[in-house]
């Protein structure tokens, strides 16, 4: 197996290092907590301030989602690794306001264990937390056992409502409820056409010249199936077809948001060009599109592939999701 | 040799079903024509337009540059392919304003003589334009020839200065002078390691596992050499010591601007990584960084690389770099 070449130093330090030039890149937006993977930016007492944290590659999550209206800090393990409950409950405690701190944990064993265990420790410090899972990935576990479905890219859309609901000065339940709700009407599915790695070690998989993995997770799980390759408007159209059959009640004239996110390799012309499949199956379909989101928000390492995610779209979402945010790596105006 | 997987549907369709997908996700911002592969941005007659053009697969560039402050129209050829006289005429046209057109054309045989044929067509219907050749990537031949270099990601900081330029107001020629002083002053070099390759054909050419091209241009031209593979650190030492060993005259307390520009396939991590090792060389070097950006921004399809460039800094063009631009996929505010 091949050992892909990474632009590092040694492998251990690539995400501390990688952490120190975010910073120096955004020095009055990135604070680094002096002990901890952790980073945070300002928040203040009228709000309820939101807390991520998972495993390092699939940047620019979750750190680029720190900002206004979005994530107040985030708890960064190393690639593919769950920071641990110190790690996290420090940034919990950066977070922290009067308000309390809503937690978006992405639903892996390892992340919601440790989440669980630093909102024990925060409790002991008498900061209140409240935890919203995010199991967008369809491919993962069948519709009957939803509870299993790992987080992907999803947590973008969570994250925009649940900073649009905290910026309205809503108290901690409330922020949870309109967050878990959005997490609710949330799917998404992956592909891989190449595989990821760890740093410092080969492939932690292949994929055939003329073949690709449908359903892939983001850190390389198999996915529903291997198949040969196609064109990008029959795996376009699959991918669709299996988001909107997953939801329940999904009708015409139903109006969504829909992000279509690159992996690393993936080159731009195909993101827009996927974007344009996307746009006219919906158009096929009658849905309406509030807003249709296309970059590398959530990748996996130097993965060549794609995510699709969708979430519903109810009048008082709108309004939540067209409230401003800001981050160096996601902005939405109005 | 493998035949890398593309989502794509025909691959002559690649570049024009991309376009489809930015006017769709940028209703507001881009406008197309209905006979070429041009993309333009609403200008008025009070300032001086921009037009750039090129071969696709270097995505954001060009059609990212074009926005407020920035780039009026792009002319886009297929996957590294020039673009023709007619569509840069067509692109011209679309931002012919009273003030006149500048060009800013990256230095190849191809793009220089379309662009060249383009402003004669232009004249004839008294459309004055003037022209800039970016030529920044001193790895493509010798300083005493520099006249023969490519030009690669140098080309986002000269629209810059020449949006910001024509922002205020100024003439043609003086626009176009300081963006040539701009361009004079910019130079970049980059690195590959791995492959690009145009849509339905095998990779262009080979790099070995433990090997990487030292100065490889942005189609997949031959570097300067092929080296072991390294730490970042010493890449980055190589990279910064030959552009500044370029330079005439660049001494202590210089002040300058820096992009650390990342090819599709190179993760979000290793160049946070590579950022901070610049940060840390100019430090040392005691040379003022007014400002580092970070991102892909100008790519070679799927290739997994990067570039730095470098332009240097006086009081004046501070104030011309500092006035605020914004597009989809670039954007400055002081």
């Amino acid at each position: 197996m091949v050992k892909p070449k990474k632009l590092m130093n040694n492998p251990s330090d690539i995400v501390s290092e990688s952490i120190k030039g975010l910073v120096r890149v955004y020095p009055d937006y990135f604070h680094q907590d002096e002990s901890y993977q952790v980073l945070y930016h300002p928040n203040n007492d009228e709000k309820v301030s939101l807390v991520s944290g998972g495993g390092s590659g699939h940047e620019p999550m979750l750190s680029g989602l720190i900002g206004e209206n979005m994530l107040t800090s985030v708890a960064l393990g190393n690639v593919f690794t769950s920071p641990d409950p110190q790690t996290i409950l420090a940034a919990i405690k950066h977070a922290s306001t009067n308000k309390g701190v809503l937690n978006l944990v992405w639903n892996y064993a390892g992340d919601r264990m440790n989440f669980e265990m630093a909102s024990e420790l925060a409790a002991m410090e008498a900061i209140q937390t409240e935890m919203v899972i995010i199991n967008d990935d369809i491919a993962s576990a069948p519709k009957e056992k939803r509870a299993e479905r790992r987080g992907i890219a999803g947590m973008l859309f969570v994250a925009k409502i649940a900073g649009a609901a905290s910026s309205l000065g809503y108290d901690l339940q409330t922020v949870r409820d309109l967050a878990q709700a959005a997490a609710d009407d949330t799917r998404s599915v992956g592909i891989a056409l190449t595989p990821c790695s760890i740093p410092g070690k080969p492939a932690n998989f292949m994929i055939k010249e003329n073949e690709y993995e449908y359903g892939m997770g983001i850190h390389g799980e198999p996915g529903i199936e291997v198949r040969s390759f196609e064109s990008a408007n029959e795996i376009v159209i699959q991918m669709l077809d299996d988001i909107f059959a997953d939801f329940d009640t999904l009708g015409l004239q139903e109006e969504v948001v829909v992000l279509v996110n690159g992996m690393a390799a993936t080159t731009s012309l195909e993101l827009y060009l996927v974007a344009n499949e996307v746009g006219e199956y919906l158009a096929t379909h009658s849905i309406r599109v509030h807003d249709l989101v296309v970059g590398k928000y959530c990748t996996a390492m130097e993965m060549a592939g794609i995510s699709i995610t969708v979430m519903r779209m109810s009048e008082h979402r709108k309004s939540l999701y067209d409230i401003p945010a800001l981050t160096p790596f996601y902005s939405r105006y109005r």
